[in-house]
C-alpha cells in the first residue's frame, strides 16, 4: 500500500472571488451556494450561474474552508469505537471530515474502543476546547447505549442506533441490499442451490437484516436458500467450512457470502476444487470492498455507504430540523464479473 | 467488514489510585510513569512497582483521559494528504490517537487533499481552536514541501520528510526492510532467479530505498537479481506482467513483490499455471497488510509501521528536546508460509 499515484500537481488555484465575478454575484452569495447553505434568499437563476461558473473553472470547494478562521467555535467531535482498524471503514471518517469542511467546520477525532469512561473523558475534553456537537460511531452496524451526557448535546449516531431509536442516525440499508443481492441472483434464473456463507446471528444487526431481505425475495419466487454454511466473517474459516460443505457432494449454483472476506475464502475453496467462478458457480457479496476489484474474477458486490454515512451524519448534525429517526442509506451493488447463469 | 468480534464486555475499571496504592506511591508518580513522562525525577524502584501493579491489576493507560478536562489547551492538529483512503494506513491515526491520549492531548484531523492552500485553511482553522503543534502526515513516503506557516509551529512529519531534512520526521527504515527481504531468501538458499516485481522509479521513495537494500545483500551474497518485472503495485497489473513473463519461458525461484497487493497478483499468475507457493516458488512481499494474511498460503511480508509512526510522531511533538533530524522507524517481517527453498 505504499505506491504513490502520480501525485496531484499543485494545479493552479481557482479563487471564490473568481467564481463570483464569472456568475456576477456577491462574493458572499456565491459561498453561500457553493456551501450549500440555505439560510439565505438566492434566486434559483443566480445559483444556477454561480453553480455554471465553478464548473467551468473547475473551482474547488474546500476553499471555503478559508473561512475556518472567523468561525472557532464551529468545531465537531466524532467518537468512534476503532478508527481504520478495519480495511475501509475509515472512509466514514473521510466523508465526515469532507462534509465538515464545506459547512467551516473543524472536526475532533477520538477512538473509544468501546469504553464508556474513556467516551466520557474524551467528550469533556472536546466540550472544553468549544465541541459543539458529535457524532457518535460504530465500525461495524449495531444497537448501542451512548452515555447520557451526549444526550445533551447535538449528536448523530453512524451506523449503529439506540434501542428506542429516538436519536438521530444514519445506518446502512441492509434489508434492501439483501433483497438486491438475491434479485440478482433471480434475474439470472438461479433458484435451487443458492447457499448464504457466513454467520448470521449474533448481535450481527447486518447479517440478520440481509437474511431477511434475501429471504423476502426468495419466497416471492418460490424459494429458499439451499443452505446455510456458518463460518465466521474472514476468509480462512469461510475456506474451511465451504471446503467441507463441498466435500459432501453438494454441488450449489451460487453462494451469497455475508463479506468480501468471506467471497475470498469461497474463491479459495472452489478454485482448489478446479471451479471456475461464474462459470461453474456464481458468486455475490457485501463490502464492495477493495478486495472485491482485485479478486479473479473481479466480485458482484453490494456496498457498504461508508463515506455517504459519514457525509450525511455531519449534515444532519448540522441541520437544524433533522428529526429524531434512523435514516437508511442506500447500498449501491458494484456488478463485476463473478455471476452468472446457473451452470 | 461488517461483522463484530465480540464486543470487549465493560471489564471492572481500575482507576490509577488503585495502581498508586498497590504499588505504594502517589497518584500523581502513578501517572507520571505510565503517561512516560520524564519530566519529574522518579526512582527505577518506584517506576518499576508502579509497573507492575498496572499489568496485575491489568490497567488501561487510556484512564488518563480523565485529566483531559483540566488542560483545554492541549490540542494537536494532525494533517494529512489522505485519510483511511488506503487500507490500512489509517493505523497511523490510531497510532497517534494513543500516543495523544496517552499525553492527555486531543486531535483534530484534517485531509488536506495534497492541496496547499486547503492545508493553510486548516491549519489557521486549528490554531485558532488552541493547537499548539502539528503532525504532519502523507500516506506514501515521500520528500515534501511544506508550508511556511507549519515551520513557525513545532511539527513533526510522518512518512515524509522535507528536501533539507531541517524538520523532525519519522519514516520506514525501508532499506534495511529491503535487506532482511534479501537475507531471508539468501538464508533459504536462493541465489539465481530472484525476480523483484514492482515499479521502483519515479517518486516513490519506498521502492528505491527497497531495491538499494535488495541489492546490497545480493551483491555481498555474489549474485544480483535475475529480472526486476515493471508494473504499477496493484493485483491487476502484476498478474498481466508476472504471466506475461512466465509465458516467456522463465522459471524464478523467489518472487520479491513490493507490496502485497502486488503479491496477490503473483499469486494469481503462477496458481493459474498450477504452481504451488512456496514448493515451486517462493513470494515475499512489503507491507504486512491484511491480504497478506488472508493469502493461501499466508504471505511473509515486511511490515510498514503506520501505529507506531503514529505514536512516535506525537511523542517527538510533544518531547521538549526532540532534534530536526529524520528517525528511521524499524519494518519487522512477518513470516508466514510463502518462503521455502528453491525448487
Amino acid at each position: 500500500m505504499t505506491h504513490p499515484p502520480p501525485p496531484p500537481g499543485p494545479a493552479p488555484r481557482i479563487t471564490l472571488r473568481e467564481v463570483a465575478e464569472r456568475a456576477g454575484v456577491s462574493r458572499t452569495t456565491a459561498s453561500f451556494v457553493l456551501s450549500g447553505r440555505r439560510d439565505m434568499r438566492i434566486s434559483a437563476d443566480a445559483e444556477g450561474r454561480v453553480r455554471q461558473a465553478a464548473r467551468e473553472l473547475n473551482y474547488r470547494p474546500s476553499l471555503l474552508a478559508r473561512s475556518l478562521r472567523t468561525n472557532s467555535s464551529q468545531t465537531i467531535g466524532l467518537l468512534s469505537d476503532q478508527i481504520a482498524s478495519e480495511m475501509f471503514a475509515g472512509e466514514s471518517v473521510r466523508g465526515a471530515l469532507t462534509s465538515a469542511l464545506q459547512h467551516e467546520h473543524l472536526l475532533f477525532v477520538g477512538e473509544t474502543g468501546g469504553d464508556p469512561e474513556v467516551e466520557r473523558s474524551l467528550i469533556q475534553g472536546m466540550l472544553d476546547r468549544g465541541v459543539g456537537g458529535f457524532v457518535h460511531a460504530s465500525m461495524y452496524t449495531q444497537v448501542v447505549r451512548i452515555p447520557s451526557t451526549l444526550r445533551r448535546h447535538p449528536v448523530v449516531l453512524m451506523n449503529c442506533y439506540t434501542r428506542g431509536k429516538r436519536l438521530p442516525a444514519v445506518i446502512p440499508d441492509e434489508a434492501e441490499g439483501g433483497r438486491s443481492v438475491a434479485r440478482e441472483l433471480m434475474e439470472r434464473g438461479h433458484r435451487d442451490g443458492i447457499v448464504l456463507v457466513g454467520e448470521h446471528t449474533a448481535q450481527a444487526v447486518a447479517g440478520e437484516e440481509r437474511l431477511a431481505g434475501i429471504r423476502e425475495v426468495l419466497t416471492a419466487h418460490g424459494t429458499d436458500l439451499a443452505a446455510i454454511v456458518d463460518c465466521l466473517w474472514w476468509p480462512d474459516p469461510a475456506y474451511r467450512a465451504v471446503s467441507e460443505f463441498l466435500a459432501t457432494g453438494r454441488r450449489p449454483s451460487a453462494f451469497i457470502c455475508l463479506n468480501d472476506r468471506i467471497a475470498f475464502g469461497v474463491y479459495q475453496a472452489v478454485q482448489e476444487l478446479g471451479w471456475r467462478v461464474p462459470h461453474d458457480v456464481s458468486v455475490i457479496s457485501f463490502d464492495d470492498s477493495d478486495l472485491a476489484g482485485w479478486l479473479r474474477p473481479a466480485l458482484t458486490s453490494v456496498a457498504i455507504p461508508y463515506f455517504e454515512m459519514g457525509r450525511l451524519a455531519i449534515e444532519l448534525l448540522l441541520k437544524p430540523d433533522t428529526p429524531a429517526a434512523v435514516q437508511l442509506v442506500p447500498m449501491p451493488m458494484h456488478r463485476r464479473d463473478s455471476v452468472g447463469s446457473p451452470a
